[in-house]
């Protein structure tokens, strides 16, 4: 990971600012032969779209996603597939609405990158957040609905588990019901809650944060690499990447800290189809940075969005103390969007690892491996 | 971060297994002319050797470092200095005992790596932990030790701030206290009970998990890159790929997701050294990924060493359904020996970004910046 | 170098196939508030455009390169310079003809890569050479433009040296020439002969290779890295990165394996700017992977068109035994053109290593050191 | 490639100078289960060691190499093999003779690195070359042992083909004669001439440059990858940056420019395998990047020796003019012994692509594809 560039065999990288005229990425390394068009990809970025519910900010953009490389059609099939180039992602940006930003382009936005960028480049695009924008993380959306093609029968669903001080009960979960709600909340009832409860917060101007779980299932296991390239280490790496993100935990997580050996280790036992299984996932679908089979499940915790009306202090570029308000459009809760986009980058993930271990192991070793009686 | 490589300009790889002849690392990249010697190496080893107290694994092992390389005497000043040739440094594997690992090699012990390091890799070396053994992260102490002295005013100090279900009282944090007890615990009090708590949790023949928080005071603003190459984006994986980390936060944390956007601002004002200053971090001095100038703030969860008395049940790589008991020197509670690892590693990061950034901006813009007055 | 991305610090990613909607490359790394606009970028393109006279291929494009990202007004100066964001660049493709594939579609024509894109992923765009196509290199010269104005005081030029058999008189060489012919022979002289050399060429229906010099002024001392980081082995890598390339030579190039040691040395002496200087550059600018500070002396070797009248025997993709032609328009010396290129290449290669040298190194040592007297 | 450190996949770090305590080299990303001893490197050492014939340095070292780590024995056939794991090596220096470095400390050899080791980090361990000695490629030579062992089927040989003026006669190639001649001269009329041309210019205090070549054998088809990972671009870089080497050429390399498109077209047809040959190799078994299926032909120049007798002008470290002579130890040819370098380099880089290629691809498509027929 450096700079702009994410992966090491399945690699992106992502350009465009908010009110650019474009924002893209290219996705290197895809394996050839793969179907791909437009519409493989675009049901994702509809998923993250803003302005879908008064819940999300109300940006209107069909953010339609145009593939400018790296596909042909397959002769033998006449479907329009991958050909090992390199694969140009574009979004044209619509709704870059010329506006006053005379109150923030020499404020600093508590909360906000506007000083980090400042103190780093000397500069910085403004407007709408510029490259800090969530808006860059429509890129990385494109990019995992191709990662989510090269892992045969892999399954990267998320959902949001917390928001604010509410949690789900998860006695409750359902994947069936976050598709039904506009926070992507896989506990109908809470859902419910969740509706009069961020109406409450948006109308006071505030903003809350968010927890998200990532669930892949479908995970070979053996990926990963052991000591600096683990899986769960590019997990959190990635997780941590996505705007606003201040924590990332696997399986148990921080609340592993609190158990006793006998509580956090999963046990093991032969399945039915003849491969060891595991009686819990304490783990996470990952040990020693290298995935077990099971489901990998991640959770990062999202802060509430800077954006609110309530006055902050603050300092201007040139060294005054001053206030600021941020007015136009936000999402009180960003954490919702990030639904979507920690699946992208969770199926991102586990594509580079799953060449990665192709380009070691070649077809690797196999359960019960090569000798299935032990040595006498 | 590829396999065993971590970090761009700053660049260290690890080798060695628990029980070969020897660990090391090679660090490259690291900037000429700086003084090194063993001595400025040593001391952090010594910090994080196991068998100094009862409550860490009884291995006994001096685990002295040499460096093989990289180094040269400044002829102006007589002391040893970098070259900035690639550092190789190397500890011997002296306590390799042999002993009968009959019981583990083919079984595979729950909460390790043992099963997914057999199904990647179709072997392993099993004699105490082989490549996936605590010891490999003496090498990481050894790295950062001289990451420590790339970025100058850099102070980076770790601490055991939960240990089980028993927190520390933060209001009695005294940075003197950490060097006074063997858990590295900043609050003298809390670290009286955790003695006898842990000396029940090892009599029982149990282990317990632990949360470290490690802050890097002096970090220059600025370091960091955004989108993918984002500092706490690189400590996220930095920490997640210490051994048995689950989770990683950074400043207010998963705890910022319960908060409001106004409770999680971090206001600005002028300080008295004539640049902005916050009044509070909830951010841990890392905003778009980029350093603001405050401490940064890291801690992660240390799960419960998964090396414990009671019999677990498992299967051994022929497929047979067996129990395992895991004997031997064995820590109580990892976490402990995590401080000075998380140090290093942060450390490392660090110092990796404060050449990026160099790369990329020369001296860099300087506060406030080339225009003292606004434009009129 | 992986895959479609070059370079460490400032790293360059290129997209796109002959035929299809665009090419581009995004541009990362590069240092913020550097002036840029397309004025800056336009007219490398023109000059690598082809169809300018009847030496090169008739295809018809204005090659008009677009900025997506990365640039910003700045308030002091009023200018748009970069803002340290990746700087994405795109070309439509324009003159993508209709044409009929069904001869090239399944046929592998002899010297190009139609063979081995096919071994290697069963599929290509075979339209009008698709990735493979010298287009590509379009995108190459755009990141030079912008690599160009990184390394300050730096001029980077090329000029072609060798057409087939024939070879210019060094004596005559003068830099003006090169703008004057459409060969960009710095020999006025053997370009008037080569107009007629070539006209014969291509009224043959062959083609001819050439020899292309590219010489880097202004290149500070101690840009490199030893062993495998090494200036002209990043330079060797990309000048045979370019299409048709199959040598490459620094300073004296192969000429050095037929000098004794007293001929290929370069003697020094003191300048009298108070630096050393060199009596001679074998060396061509380069010693030990390090800039000496002199001339950065680049050779390539293009290989003739593959692309000729003459009937050629092959294969198809389906095992018969058959011939082959290649119609339409080419070059007949695509060395002319690698000239651009080949500048671009070299200043991108520069570019990057004077952003890894500052990593290391800061401001770095400066001549003569920091003690000016030899110690008593 | 960056600073010391090799390859995507198949990683190389070396470190050490020559008269350091040792040096030595990590390989990374090897694939598990290959049989490893020290013996399957040392003979590849062997025959890079320099003091076997008057013809090369006098040094005496027995450049024995051990392993330190990813190796262990598997219980299967009981034979050691590697585990997946880093594989450190490392070599003693043993002959590292205390002598008077007092004129070469300050002074810059002219056409050796001294000079830019200094610019560039301000310091130099001048002792013995340091980290520009020819002693660090006895590391690459170990690591290329490794790296022949991955790809099945492939042999990678070399030849010294040129030695000051002198060429070889093509006709009498016979790779028999490498073996019997101090010089790997594959001619072995020749070889009897250069004993005593080589014995003048030693006797005479002088030295001589030299033409190498590498034929690497049963490289599959489709390795390599397009644009700037090309088989070709690593394999340039990876010969350009063994010491002393100047240039880099593939298959008819430099004589390309001037043959014409007819000449240069390597035709095909359908062998008796079933598969597609070629009837010449002007393309050196690479077509875009990516490997053919044909040798590979590698040739590279290697500059004379800047150690010799004759005084020669230069400067020193404080910025006198003076004369210096390089006494001691030295090869009047270094590029006899670039040859197992060379053959060592090509294996590395063909490993690392081979790997390559199988994370993008998997088992790939294999000819005639899946097709047999072509579409009605």
């Amino acid at each position: 990971m450096s700079f702009n560039t994410f992966g090491h065999m399945f690699r992106v990288t992502t350009f465009g600012e908010s009110h650019g005229p474009a924002i893209g990425c290219v996705v290197d390394g895809c394996p050839p032969r793969i179907p791909l068009t437009e519409n493989d990809i675009q049901p994702f970025l509809d998923k993250r779209r803003p302005g879908q519910s008064r819940h999300t900010t109300q940006r209107q953009e069909p953010d339609s996603v145009r593939i400018l490389s790296g596909v042909f059609t397959d002769e033998a099939t006449g479907k329009q597939v991958t050909t090992g180039a390199p694969i140009a992602l574009i979004i044209q940006n619509e709704d870059a609405r010329s506006k006053d930003y005379s109150d923030i382009k020499d404020k600093y936005r508590p909360a906000h990158a506007d000083y980090t960028y400042d103190v780093k480049y000397g500069i910085r695009d403004y407007r709408g957040g510029g490259r800090q924008s969530a808006r860059e993380t429509a890129t990385r959306v494109a990019a995992g609905a191709i990662a989510r093609k090269i892992v045969p029968g892999m399954n990267v669903r998320g959902a949001l588990v917390q928001m604010g001080k509410r949690t789900i009960d998860r006695t409750r979960w359902d994947w069936a019901e976050v598709d039904k709600n506009p926070f992507f909340c896989p506990d109908g009832k809470t859902a419910v809650e969740l509706a009069d409860y961020l109406d409450g917060v948006r109308k006071s101007g505030s903003s809350v944060g968010a927890v998200i779980e990532i669930v892949a299932d479908g995970v070979p296991a053996g990926l990963g690499a052991p000591i600096y390239g683990k899986l769960d280490g590019d997990l959190a790496a990635a997780m941590m990447g996505i705007n606003a993100v201040k924590g990332v935990e696997i399986g148990a997580g921080f609340g592993a800290a609190a158990l006793s050996g006998e509580e956090n280790a999963d046990d093991m036992r032969m399945g039915n189809d003849g491969k060891p299984r595991f009686l819990s996932n304490n783990a996470g679908g990952i040990l020693g940075g290298i995935s077990t089979g099971q489901s990998v499940v991640v959770r990062f915790a999202v802060k509430p969005t800077s954006s609110i009306l309530t006055p902050r202090r603050t300092v201007d570029r040139y060294g005054n103390e001053t206030e600021i308000v941020t007015k136009g459009r936000h999402d009180p809760c960003v954490g919702i969007r990030a639904v979507p986009i920690g699946e992208a980058m969770v199926a991102c993930v586990i594509a580079d690892h799953y060449l990665r271990q192709r380009a070691q192991m070649g077809a690797g070793p196999s359960w019960p491996f090569e000798r299935l009686v032990p040595p006498i």
